[in-house]
């Protein structure tokens, strides 16, 4: 669970909750013509935008990473795999049988090593699977950035809507309130889709994105030098060197002065 | 037939017609005014911007290309060329003319096979064909969004040309309402076409483009390889390992956790 | 002469005029004021932005390339160097004298031959001309580009004056209206200005920065193969093969499928 | 202390304020409305932006060192170093457990060699302190960017709120004033946020994350440098050699003409 | 001198008031609400973004050089250090100490020379000179460049609190006009000062700074080799050669056809 995904959607409808009804009720913010046109505008256009294929797998896939999180930190994982490889050297694969995997990922590749899979058939499906996993998630990334982009478009375009009504039916300067206040909830709705949720969601999936492509390859490497009968110690140190400079002290506790 | 183009085109128009019907009826958002400086105006900039014959090839190839759609992934065009690759291994390049291809470009090199023209004709031939093509959908992509990154400012511009008038006549402030609502008609038409279908074009045509390359490349090799006579499994072996990884196994049916 | 920058740049005045027909007379859009700071302003900030020379050499030169266009395709270039390659191995350098040539840098080339001037002394003319001639197209792409870039600003700097001469002067609300339309013409021929006129030129000036860049280039290394008494076939091919990839098959007729 | 920071925001908030009281009283600028949406919003989405421990280590160590200086220039710091490597030789490592050392990451290095660590220990240690400093700053620099760049978002989204309030309640035209001034407030917070303390800052911090970068590797080499007994005028001279043209100056007193 | 500078930022202020002056009175564009927060914000900003030396050289060290130009092209300066190294063929480095030399820096290593300083050191400190002065003009285009990008926004400020101002105490809306007017100053001031002064200055001291790198390289290597005693004709042929391609022919007098 990815804690501030959460929270700071959360806090976001609180903040523009608490602002709407510090001016009055919240009837007046409620608008299915900016519904329609924020919606299905911005999925209209991203449709046209890219492959049915990125579009149903992209979109469920990048609502559902944003909000999950690794359980483990890079180092952590480290440590993960070279207890497995520990338990690899005293009981040989069959050990791993009993073990118990949160990651279904890793569980998949301490499957195929309890199982006796050999080296070829298991980096070619974990690397299947890694690829698979980053392109969808490479697709949801770019799918909610470009929903966040087009969104104030058309939020624009529900208010232009609305004043080309609200003025070609104009009689009375006076009455023209509550019809332009209608009328600014496309762009408000659109300003609050991009800034709130699309863009940050989208930002994100990008950092997900660059952290798995790192998990997954240490897993992938890890899982195979385990299937060889490499040394917990030796596992441990390759992977480490394997991490990119930035990433390998990820787990120091307190900032250095 | 590119379907999520064609919907989402689609879609797009039923959403905004939804919407101004909602307020009336759509006599008000007609306007030759617009019309004619949103279209007259995005493509006499655009005619400045390139030369006449890139207008006049990618513009249309452009239009029909977001619409249609390869028939085959990646995996399966290797697929089909192992299997023509199969028939010349069994029954010599004769084999191939009785072979239906829906692709008009594999169509022309399993024709060249079966034909019995020499390597350098075909790989010459093919290569300007697919040059060719990948110019042309070059065009395409930037005409489109040249058009699609002009249309708001010429939105713009025929507002201020109405608005200017509506000024310069004005005597009676209450009587604004009608010339104000014609006057934002061009800003929202030039909203409508870039946001919902250049732009969202342009960004397809860049999608296709680095799919048909690859696709074009793949075809050509595999074309060459046969016409060498490499064996089947040769030919399915070479054409996976030059794929790019991301594209390797895109036909996985599920999306692994 | 490019066709197409000369009919984009009239179908352009036509469309707008129309529009300012269409909603009574073209004086209400005449304004010197805005003609002072649209030009006055952009010329002053480029003038700022680049050095004297580069402004006396590349506005006018600009101009000039962006209505003009090569007569020859590169593979047609090609053709008239290997023909002449052909007079040359026939008649000798002497056999080019009588020869008629539009494009005055391959005419200058061909002079040089026909009068006997050695290689080293060739390629340093024709390279300072070429260095030269694209440093001013380069020069002149940029300046349309600061214009282009700057000319809205320049327009709503006009409107902004306007306002404050509207505001400062307001007895009467109801009045307004005239004042509003002559400011913000100011913005609209800014707009025009950028979007009609010098982005699209600039775009233009770019794309024929690319191909010149290419075709002189051609035209040195086929000029100097020419004075070294290289064989027809052999500059046709060594020309050929300096080609970009993309610019080999131009002049194919027809789009492939 | 970095004075410019201090004296900037300082002075940016004097001329707000006087701006603010040249019209009339402070009163009409306090809106908690605009307080609510700004930072209420902004903080929501860098929340969904970023995971939770950059937000908690970036934020803070962010503030803190865009307001803190290193005391030396890169020169002064290889002076520094040099000295130290002379006590080294001449009294030996247990020589430099008296010396004072202002700057913490020295320091450490410092007690590091008097303590008699071995290389790969300090070199380890002090490089993953580096590491996640320099990883903490760039955290740092990305969410006050991303601050910076949603404010003003989020300021219009306040100001739509208000005047959709506005234009709901609308009875009077006349009596608009009052609430439109507190609409525009959010915008105004939203600007000022992000232009006058955010951005900036980000710009601040990336400048001094390319400058820790090079101090502290300075040290670290210098500091390995001492541990390994090398002479005070080879570490001086490598440490020179390492720093990137650009900064072997920048000591240099006067502007030369 | 570059009279381009001048001329242009000469012809802005002629060009900007000759639209105030044909409206009316220049008195109502003075606006001391408006100096303060364009001036005030974008240098309290400017503080917030840079070091205070940064700000304190880059500066006036920037203003200057927009204004000055080297009398010489590279060809020339190539022609007088040829002439140099034929002086000092000729009568030794101690004819050079009669030479007059009119730009510092070239005067600073003809008298180095003559002085007989031994190369290492004549090296030493006309690099550090150079890289000095680079870095202090790099400063400076970017203070210019951030004033330029931060003038706009604190315009857009100062027409808030204006705007906020007039709101909160308005009772006639007919007697707005005026106060409208003093609000819409800053956004004018702002617009003027970014696009008629600081970013066309810091475009033109971005290419000066890319001439400087490679006028004050020629010199020192210049001055080098003279020190080496090589002869006039080598000096000249071995700068020309380090000269990049573009800048080898800037001196041709004709546009080329």
């Amino acid at each position: 669970m990815d804690i501030s995904t959460g929270i700071g959607l959360l806090a976001g409808v609180i903040v523009v909750a608490t602002l709407m009804l510090m001016g009055g009720d919240m009837g007046m913010f409620v608008s299915e013509h900016a519904v329609i046109i924020i919606f299905g505008g911005s999925i209209s256009a991203t449709l046209v935008r890219f492959p049915l294929t990125a579009m149903l797998h992209g979109l469920p896939l990048g609502a559902k990473f944003a909000f999950t999180m690794r359980r483990m930190s890079q180092r952590e994982l480290i440590d993960e795999l070279a207890g497995f490889a520990e338990i690899v050297r005293k009981s040989g694969p069959i050990g791993l049988e009993k073990v118990e995997v949160d990651d279904p990922f890793l569980a998949k590749g301490v499957r195929f090593i309890a199982d006796g899979y050999d080296s070829d058939f298991i980096r070619d499906n974990l690397e299947r699977d890694r690829d698979n996993f980053l392109t969808h998630l490479d697709e949801g990334q770019k799918i909610y950035r470009a929903i966040g982009d087009c969104a104030p478009a058309f939020g624009m375009i529900g208010t232009l809507v609305g004043m080309v009504q609200m003025f070609a039916n104009m009689t009375d300067p006076s009455k023209l309130g509550p019809f332009m206040a209608t009328a600014l909830l496309a762009t408000l709705y659109g300003a609050l889709v991009a800034n709130l949720a699309c863009l940050p969601i989208a930002d994100k999936l990008h950092g997900k994105q660059l952290d798995e492509e790192i998990n997954r390859t240490l897993i992938i490497d890890g899982i195979l030098m385990m299937r060889d009968g490499k040394s917990p110690a030796l596992v441990r140190e390759m992977l480490l060197a394997y991490l990119p400079e930035k990433h390998r002290h990820d787990q120091a506790e307190t900032v250095p002065a």
